[in-house]
């Protein structure tokens, strides 16, 4: 029998990656034959934390059915963001932390999602739940998932749960968590050796609003301004990846770590939509939004009802 | 603010009612404020579980946004199986073991689906997990939605988790599993005072298959050709749903739990798609299934596969 794939989505972050591997581990120590994979190759942010707790970045795979004819898929579930011939295998777990939509199987499954700000949040309770010991290297990873998808405990997806998992992993990891998280969130924001189409594509996710199809680009940095300084090349990016894929609008949003706001920039149909979700005037296509960093709380949601 | 209301899908069965009643209980020990409700009343094998336990049968609710902004689900997800407005109101939580198909929310929540024969399998799990006590008159109703669920452990739906939490909860409750289980099901064979329409509203759902619409009913019986009697009272009600509802193909599901087969009784389009799916030919729109007892693992996956 070939081996169960288990990956996150793709443009994979801290907690795609990070969860992949520890559930993986779980999974195989529970009996059963699974390899973590990626569906893209670890950005600045996850190759810190993988160099640190001396991990192997996960293979890198375009489609499953070539090898495997079942999947675990963790930190997503949406179809379009997950790999590109999900709905030709078996899904026989999810564990996520994301609303559900786009997704769908023919048989019963596992699926354990829960309100929290990280899957990795998640699985330490499925290793307790089944007693299973949980790595030093691993509980590493797991923990810098939850200071990823939290920024340190910044956004509003976090919940005590979040805190109460990354304060445990840290002791198990042996490493100080502000510390630690602060040197890995910086080593993810040095944005200016890449490419607009790169920088456009580190963290993004494509979501269907009503008719219309949403491409939402974030970046972490701790300088808007040196960003913002390449407008017109992103604004030219954004434009082509629109037509090339088909995204009717395309929304990035620049988020500063150590500021806790983010910039906004749009291009494509509907920007009065955006000024609507986000009760905002656009100038020059952009907009500060104070408080908000989170993509899935902040964003998604806003800009969902005003489509629907 | 109102309360959160908790139910199972149409045309309920025992898990449905149980599973409410139970996911509901635990939800307000937790500290929130829940009402278990039904979307039909109790059938005569649920009412009886219910008398015996001294439980009240949930009131019926036809929709949900006119008393309630928040729902849990238990026992289903697909939305054409739920509550009519169900689209317009926010799904908090759902607890389930069927597969995921026409299901989505706009904000995270939480989701528990397991692959076991029954909701209330989990929700043991869940009172477990929180060390929350299980009432007595609980553990009844969730015992008998187990026993209901997999035919006293018959349908290959039932799983090991499933009989291990039947036998704890029948300790809780008091009862001897096999004689209370057997008296149950025989309550829920009495057909002969119901109406064709009725027999085939009993446990019925929809499924969406390729472009086809399909409605699956399943009545239990002691005695196949007690049923078999009134095949063309039957077929003439199964065509007149058909024409009211807009279903392409309606399966009848006639399960002897005594002797573990089915047989089927099939009108409207893609007959031969029904013989495709079980690898029979239909004689008098019939064939004996057996073996067959469970819809969801023996039934709707097969039709899906030759739909889709």
């Amino acid at each position: 029998m070939s081996k169960i794939l288990v990956f996150g989505h793709q443009n994979p972050d801290t907690d795609a990656i990070g969860a992949a591997i520890a559930f993986s581990h779980l999974q195989n120590q529970l009996g059963k034959e699974t390899e973590a994979v990626a569906l893209g190759t670890p950005n600045e942010e996850t190759q810190y934390a993988l160099d640190y707790f001396k991990l192997s970045a996960p293979r890198v795979v375009q489609s499953a059915k070539e090898e495997a004819t079942q999947v675990m898929l963790v930190d997503h579930n949406e179809f379009q963001q997950s790999i590109s011939d999900i709905a030709e295998v078996e899904i026989l777990a999810v564990v996520d932390h994301h609303r559900i939509a786009n997704f769908e199987t023919a048989n019963p499954l596992y699926y354990r999602a829960e309100p929290v700000g990280c899957t990795s949040t998640i699985i330490l309770k499925l290793y307790k739940e089944n007693q299973v010991e949980l790595p030093k290297e691993i509980a590493g990873i797991m923990l810098s998932a939850i200071l990823s998808d939290t920024l340190l405990f910044k956004s509003p997806t976090c919940t005590s749960e979040d805190e109460a998992a990354a304060k445990e992993l840290a002791t198990i990891a042996g490493v100080d968590l502000t510390s630690y998280g602060l040197d890995m969130l910086k080593a993810g924001t040095n944005l200016s050796d890449k490419s607009a189409a790169t920088l456009l594509d580190l963290d993004a996710k494509s979501f269907p609003m009503g008719e219309a199809n949403v491409r939402i680009a974030q970046v972490n940095t701790v300088d808007l301004s040196e960003v913002m300084a390449r407008q017109t090349e992103l604004e030219e990016a954004m434009t082509e990846e629109m037509a090339k894929n088909g995204y009717d609008l395309f929304v990035l949003v620049v988020t500063n770590i150590l500021d806790s706001d983010s910039e906004l920039l749009v291009a494509g149909q509907g920007l009065d939509k955006v000024e609507e979700a986000f009760q905002v005037k656009l100038t020059n296509n952009r907009a500060l939004l104070k408080g908000v960093v989170s993509r899935k709380k902040q964003v998604v949601p806003q800009l969902t009802a005003v489509f629907n």
